[in-house]
């Protein structure tokens, strides 16, 4: 047998050639197909983005506008779905409830059996549309409230926020989480992403691998990261603590600060300048500066402590609370824009496939163990 | 950034240390915890090889007894479980249905928060006996047949035989599925477990691992091989076809054949020769001997002419034929022994954890590529 032995966690080894997503962790950049995150940031769509993740080109006016209906016509639950979600304990997780359900929205897809490039990407739109929808209904149905039908003539994320709170969004809510959406479509094989190109080599479908991607977002150590953030701030706040002091305390304690340093990069998460960006304005203009300003004084603290960079997560919390979003909502959002990733990955695989199968340094007792029988046994 | 490139889909490349399980692909040797798989085929029973798996070594007497208790005690399912099985449609396909309530699983487990190595193994055994019990319930469901409540005197594989036909099973059929579930048991860094790890080293929980794991599993690279075996039996039987022209025409038309070849394995697939040796007994038995022939003709003319050997999944085909179990429920009956497997791969995961984050080799568009505005793209 001859193998290679990989840095634990597969650091620094190449696992799959793709043309998606290019990071320089060195430089800290991240582009989408060639494409500059503050480029995409600054001046594009989730939907526009979305398209340019599948097709690998931006699309011209007609064919955003193509795939723009095309999303909104996807905006459809089967009703066994929602029934399926009402009868969930409210006690129940949004992240173990989106898994629950976009493993069951199989059963419903007609293209389910079908595992083309062209059923792959019906599938697709279907699943962008449908995990926000999800989201939003499965909030409204534990909180007790009535059901939002989408709106059709609504962006992605315009829809999202008036399926979740029953009320037309104000347009900067709606470009606050249009960037978010664009910030956290894609990052190469992030831990989820892997999992579902895992998933997708063994030739299963489109849904196991997002729903194996959802698990995997959910942990702390990904997706879950946010949320972590979030309580933290709350906990400072409640405690009436100094946050450089409650941090400097958790350090000496040896616990872990949420939301800082990357496998990846070693400068600035570049998706971190946006979200600073949006938290401080969005705090300023819904009359709740504190949440940004804390965490700006953490982040320096761990910067000039730590050397740590904050990350994609660090902000998002504070963005999400100005907006009003509540905290275990966060990582579902984050599923709702890395469905485009998701997707893009799972049919780039499919394209060239092979299936991923590593193998294990052994470490166990040494080969042959006697079997004793039983009645010998100490 | 210095990365390594590996071959692809991780062929050769080490991604985790692991006491579980020895694999000599060239000298067709497969070992639990030092183990050879023949003894424990010969001479152990699936409760006592999972128990090795879990726990490192063979339980004594007393300790078997309480594993085996404790396992029994675990043939639970929340009504919540039983009623969700009952409103999915009957079209949905078993590997579908057991992804999608081992996920709901995890709204009724106690432990659902709780990370720990010990309430991981507290759910190790919930799944172990929940994922048995879901593919009897649902079988049963999808069939109009009443739902058989689980016996706890009987072994893991005579209550899930139970559990199925609603009879008691013989101690042919009985020990047939236990050697079964004994081979299947686990087999290193295949994909679901790979799958399992990857999700697990996110910190995230149990649940999402195994969730992650079916859905890989499901695949026909993978688990979903045995299913596709029978079928291609079935096709050339309802053909009246000779199998050893029906195989040589595939192979002339590029078609793969499930069932031959392994990753790992140079020789014979050490799992086969027990599988085979089942196929062909249970066949006399039952007065069915030509589901072993066929399979034993096909195995010949790939062996000579294609130089692959039959694998794992080729004779679990006629071997589960022959024992009456309906053809969607091979890939299940996989997942019910590799539940052991994949819960001891996530308990050594978190016991030494590390987020697994590989690298992708950029093959895109050129950085920094240039966002055309809307209006000027061609």
């Amino acid at each position: 047998m001859s193998t290679a032995v990989a840095g634990k966690g597969l650091e620094g080894i190449v696992a799959a050639n793709s043309g998606i997503c290019w990071i320089d962790g060195d430089a800290g950049v991240l582009a989408y197909r060639g494409i500059d995150i503050h480029e995409l940031a600054e001046n594009s769509t989730f939907e526009e983005t979305t398209c340019l993740l599948w097709s690998g080109i931006l699309p011209n006016q007609l064919s955003l506008r193509e795939f723009s209906t095309q999303l909104a016509l996807a905006r459809e639950l089967d009703q066994r779905i929602v029934e399926m979600l009402r009868s969930f304990p409210t006690s129940a997780t949004p992240m173990e409830v989106l898994r629950t359900a976009v493993s069951a929205l199989s059963f419903y897809d007609a293209d389910e059996k079908d595992n083309s490039h062209d059923a792959n990407v019906r599938k697709s739109y279907h699943l962008t549309a449908q995990i926000a929808m999800i989201v939003a209904i499965y909030d409204r149905i534990r909180k007790g409230l009535e059901i939002v039908p989408p709106d059709r003539s609504l962006s992605h994320a315009a829809n999202f926020l008036w399926m979740l709170t029953g009320e037309k969004p104000s347009q900067t809510a709606t470009k606050t989480l249009d960037i978010a959406l664009i910030l956290h479509a894609d990052h190469e094989l992030n831990a989820s992403t892997f999992a579902a190109r895992v998933i997708a080599a063994t030739l299963s479908d489109v849904h196991s691998a997002v729903t194996g991607a959802i698990g995997a977002l959910k942990g702390p150590l990904h997706g879950g990261a946010n949320e972590a953030v979030m309580r933290l701030l709350y906990e400072i706040d409640k405690a009436g603590a100094d946050p450089v002091e409650y941090v400097q305390n958790m350090l000496n304690a040896k616990q872990k600060i949420s939301g800082f340093g990357h496998r990846v990069y070693k400068t600035e998460d570049p998706r971190a300048t946006h979200l600073r960006r949006m938290s401080q304005q969005l705090g300023k203009d819904c009359g709740q500066p504190k949440w940004y300003e804390m965490s700006r004084a953490i982040e320096l603290y761990i910067n000039s402590s730590k050397r740590l960079n904050a990350n994609v997560d660090f902000y998002s919390a504070s963005t999400y609370t100005a907006l009003g979003i509540d905290i275990d909502l966060y990582t579902p959002i984050f599923a709702i824009s890395r469905i485009a990733g998701w997707t893009a990955h799972v049919i780039e695989q499919l394209d060239d496939n092979r299936l991923i199968r590593p193998r294990a340094e052994y470490i166990g007792p040494a080969y042959p163990a006697r079997y004793v029988p039983l009645a010998s046994r100490p």
